[in-house]
């Protein structure tokens, strides 16, 4: 059996994808969506205190073709936060319309690279990682994925080694893009469909284009890697809410 | 021809997965919403006697994410109890604002590792692996398996004596997270689509990641597991379904 | 080029799986959904007097779990026979409140194992089997099935004999459930998304699980078999039928 | 690089596979009723004249199962027509309460087995067969179908001569159902999702059983055939579809 | 780990396909519809003024077949400008009557050809070929497509020259239709399902079958190319729109 590598684990995240029904949201009388988008705002707020407070952290993109609409990702210290805010948004008038399209239970993931005898939850390098602050990027890139397990082509009965000097030459490409795409990795083993969920974060659209590609051509993707849906999408910041559900 | 392993069958389970139209539940009256409740605590009264009885054992737990709003587990004596159950809950007002979202029948499954001559179902603690009590803890993980049949990894095809060696390894890794992780095991050939399924009781959520990524690299699961959906969620008590259904 | 078997060919049949809109149901009226019920029995009584002409059989079991709520499963001579039945059952006030959930096109099929010279057609004991009555046990099992056609392991390649013998030797682990599972094959090769239908009946729905996952283990299985969706359920006697709707 | 065969194209095609809404047909008053089925048979009308004048032929037949009621096959000269008989058909009242279950666009395709130096074009057996009239059997079925490229089994990268030989014998089963299963077989190569779609005739039904089943153990299907949904129907002519849309 | 091929990345793309929701549609008043028309005509109008402008370009074509009614393609300098487009369509009357069935997102883009030294966006040729008009042909074609990554067929662990050598063969079928068929290649790694979108624009429709069907004896398709749905489809030129919607 081969040894799994240590993983260090922050917070909890939620990618949660939705859809408009706009024929419905039309229907209303303006007064009622003036309402609807207020008690959003109001949401929003919260989200923004516990921000602050460093509880946690959040960021709203749009999704640019019909997969969704908007996505709300969250990060919070327990599942149990996650579940609330899900449930608080589902019991708004804005939820009424919107359709779930997608969404995503995982929590935020470092190979533990740090020497023995140091306690890296104590590191503030890595504490700043394990508990980030959502970047605001103009950009967002969202992707499920998996490591192979086919034939000969099984990461999973790789000697650790082997699979370690992959990452490592696997993390160079990322790290040429250092400025210009920030990613988080987030593990959902356990949790959902897919091994990891990666979210990358850029100014330049085109990067998440190029550094995906590039990387496509490393043997941890080329082999191993199985990808699920790639969601694209431009920020949402709170004050274009507003024109944005304008009917 | 492999020999098929012997299993010992327990009492039959079904998982049931839904989600909520909060937008029709809103819509009821807070009367009608209130005598929903109540009717479904009812349910839930009729169930606990059950459990007190010995008859059979019962979860609640919420998912996070899309996947489901809830999950209903149920154990009983026989496939018929099951059904009925069901459709006792499909006549609630309750389900009528609920949306089928998964269910998995299948029954609580040991593999028969007593010494030939006792009858492992006179066996007391074999009995209270068979006909389980479901445990309170804070979380709750569903996931359908298949051992694989695929080229060179096909499980079906390997003598028993490696299949038995490699399940033993297998168990070694469950057995560390005793008193962190509780596991039912049940079976679901010719019940439903997969093999088995797999359910973990934690109060640590991360510790169903810390299970599964760790199985991943043995052999079994890294050259046999195909793995279905994973369901992850937190512990409903009854005192809270009121706060979680209302408006 | 491999000789294809012999094949000796009964009636047809059609397994029709519904859910119930039981929201809309119980909007009806308690008269309205009587009269639903009593168009239903009508028809019930009519496919029965088939059944006693011995132009055909029926069966109605319930289904645990999501994937539907029951089964309807016909066998009749002629693909049009099936065709007006099920245009008749759409057509009822009841059927307005099923979903169509999943149903297989079939015909009842026997490996024609007679000697040379004998007309199998002619033989009372192939006659029965070709032209069943449906069995009224407690149970039913319902799931389609291909023989894999993949890499190595491509079960259309091998030479008849070898088929020959694999068949034999899988046909001996169903004998030994003679008593315990009946159990009907249907051929739907050109006519349903699978070669084959397995439809099992037995009074120890356990049965199904034991006889299933021994013959997982059997090469024909283990190293040809690809497997649909399963459907287990218990049977819905005419007398239950009431309750079994009754709001 | 394997040379690709030559293909004769004739009349476009479109499969147009439809459930009907039974509840909401039932809805409507039996004057409405009338007037859609009036409607239709109106359009019935047109299509007969276009194929009197040789400008095209239609088939419709009833399908078995719950994929679709019923199925609308045309071929025409053009992709224009097809599109335009889609647009009348979906504006007319019947078609409200239709539901699209699955559709097929391709063109009748032909290998080319003529000498070179002759236009197989002006020859009239091929003429026939290029520009069908689509025969008036008691059963229809339709499936699509793949080649497979899939590690060795990779029909396109076998030598043309290979390929020649295979379809040759593979062709000669199709000939021994002469007079029992008329076969038109249409490209879609760049139109729709598989390569070919195969659209049967018979009227002994079973004998699409026989056919599609002998040929898969040729190794054509046996190795490089990959297959979609099975439809399998009867026919329905004009002077029954007043019965078949009756309540 | 093979080296990426550079590529040249022009406008961003939205592929954006709907079906009409006839009924709804029909039970509007035929002022209502007109308004809709007009509404939808005036968004025409805005895109030819940014097509005028040399800011992007668009298609309007029908499908043929179910899965969609229509398709919407364009090209725009940002990503944020395709989201704008597509928000601004939702909220259309017409939309209202529309059903999203699928869309892709991508980004125009060359292989770089250029001898270094050459800034290739500054040359005309190319220029032109990343910033498009879209060709006002009879038809079009769209699927998008992977290259193959599964076992010995892994185009990405091939060696760069290998693949280029591959793909200038693949190139000169393509050349050979030049003038037939005019080919957009768009990027989608990172940004959707598939890794490329491939669009078709001929006035001979025949002329997509023979492309890819061409195409796929070629080791780049045969072995490496893995293909998504595919929609073909008419133009819908302006003066016709009405004629389409028309009740």
């Amino acid at each position: 059996m081969a040894e799994a590598a240590q993983t260090l684990d922050g917070w909890y995240s939620l990618h949660d994808l939705r859809s408009i029904d706009w024929s419905a949201w039309k229907r209303l009388s303006s007064d009622e969506r003036q309402a609807a988008i207020h008690e959003f705002l109001g949401l929003m707020e919260k989200w923004k205190k516990t921000e602050t407070e460093q509880q946690g952290s959040h960021a709203l993109y749009t999704i640019v073709g019909q997969k969704a609409d908007f996505i709300l990702m969250f990060v919070r210290p327990t599942m149990e936060e996650l579940n609330e805010i899900e449930l608080e948004f589902n019991k708004t008038k804005l939820a009424e319309f919107t359709i779930p399209t997608y969404s995503y239970v995982s929590v935020v993931e470092l190979s533990n690279y740090l020497p023995a005898g140091e306690d890296p939850y104590e590191n503030p390098q890595v504490r700043a990682r394990l508990y980030p602050t959502l970047p605001k990027a103009n950009h967002i890139c969202f992707y499920p994925m998996d490591k192979r397990r086919q034939g000969n082509d099984n990461w999973y009965m790789l000697p650790m080694e082997e699979r370690r000097d992959l990452m490592r030459s696997h993390g160079m490409i990322g790290r040429q893009y250092a400025g210009k795409v920030k990613q988080i990795i987030t593990g959902s083993v356990g949790f959902d469909d897919y091994e990891w969920g990666v979210t990358l974060f850029a100014d330049d659209v085109l990067q998440f284009k190029k550094l995906v590609y590039e990387m496509r051509f490393d043997e941890v993707s080329a082999r191993y890697g199985e990808f699920g849906s790639f969601f694209v999408g431009n920020i949402l910041p709170e004050e274009r809410i507003h024109s944005f559900l304008h009917i």
